[in-house]
């Protein structure tokens, strides 16, 4: 299932486009960076929408069709390289449990961090203060809630076996960082978030970002 | 791959449970129903945190294993009897676009809903009516996307086929029956819910919901 063709990310330097770009480099596959510049609106360009009516980064093009959805994008890519070992085969008994915590981060947890950085989208910009003082005890509260999990079933979201999912909460973790109680404040994310940043891939994704910051 | 033993689905009638019932009726899946009384708050009770520590419905007992998060559910039980053909095999072209798709509705959707269903969750009571008035507009954003993309590539999100995602869509369309402007106002999704909705399946779901509305 593996293309020969390069994929191309459409990214923007520490943005939802982070764990595909991630998820890329630990898997090896080649392709081409281009960089949406958010700032001045590039993602709302008649161009961009082409590619992600949505207008928000990542876009990836996979065999020359363009797809959306950072958690889709990671999903599929672990999917294409099975002997990666980052999503448990279909009859895996972990199948199961892998889909639980990718569409919980994706519909639980990233959500509420679009509030946080985008607090005037929920009731006004007037409300933006009060969107991120309501917003935080939830995100917070996620965290207390993977901690726990991670506890009684860790060291990974699916115990001893690393996977994508793990990838995709390190994103969410380091979204936390300058938040009055950062993920790593929970003793077994922080634990997760030592084991995969010593990885490789994480300075490789570091330095083709220019991230410097976290964790 | 699919047990003998049947599921268990916690469910509150029209609730984000509907979609996971749904399927299990499609799929003529082995259940059993258990009522959780939300307007009560059973779903934050001991017993019910123990098996979804998220305290929302639904829960799915699988082969005795209480999983939660309904889109996961959604795309494991299609995944779980592949020759019902709800969700593409991993070696199919159409399986990127189905994962694209299902986390699109789960990360970029039904998220705008909680906020429509619960909006003091945002900024407080006192900005309910505001939290409303700012994610309408954003929901049918969402609508004329959908639209947008049935119009050119439907009629069901993979084109020719239905899939587990279509179910999905469905319920997030019914959610909006009470807007200003419900998802039915967009042609191509008013087309999509007359076919799902003369399933004999969406008729069997109605009747042990308890459900008379819609469409
Ligand atoms: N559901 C999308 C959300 C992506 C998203 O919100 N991206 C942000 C950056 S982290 C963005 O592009 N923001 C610019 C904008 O909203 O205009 C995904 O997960 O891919
Ligand atoms: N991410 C969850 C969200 C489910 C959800 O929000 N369920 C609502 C009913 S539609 C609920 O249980 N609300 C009760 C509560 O929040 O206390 C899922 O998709 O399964």
């Amino acid at each position: 299932m593996s293309s020969t063709a390069p994929h191309t990310l459409y990214y923007s330097p520490g943005a939802a486009s982070l764990v595909v770009h991630w998820l890329l480099i630990e898997l090896d596959e080649a392709y081409e960076l281009r960089l949406v510049d958010t700032k001045s609106g590039e993602q709302k360009s008649p161009e961009y929408l082409a590619l992600n009516p949505n207008g928000v980064v990542p876009t990836l093009v996979i065999d020359n069709e363009p797809q959306f959805e950072a958690a889709a994008l990671v999903q599929t890519l672990a999917d294409r390289r099975p002997e990666a070992g980052l999503a448990p085969a279909l009859d895996d008994p972990r199948r199961g449990a892998h889909t639980q915590w990718m569409f919980h981060l994706a519909n639980s947890v990233q959500p509420l961090f679009r509030i946080w950085w985008y607090p005037h989208e929920v009731a006004g910009e007037a409300q933006a203060e009060a969107a991120r003082a309501h917003v935080a005890p939830r995100i917070e509260a996620a965290w207390e809630r993977l901690d726990a999990h991670l506890a009684a079933n860790g060291p990974h979201l699916l115990g001893d076996r690393m996977s994508a999912a793990d990838f995709y909460l390190l994103m969410l973790m380091r979204w936390s960082r300058n938040m009055p109680r950062p993920a790593t404040e929970w003793p077994h994310l922080a634990t997760l978030a030592r084991t995969l940043t010593a990885r490789p891939s994480f300075r490789t994704l570091y330095e083709r970002e220019g991230l410097t910051e976290w964790p």
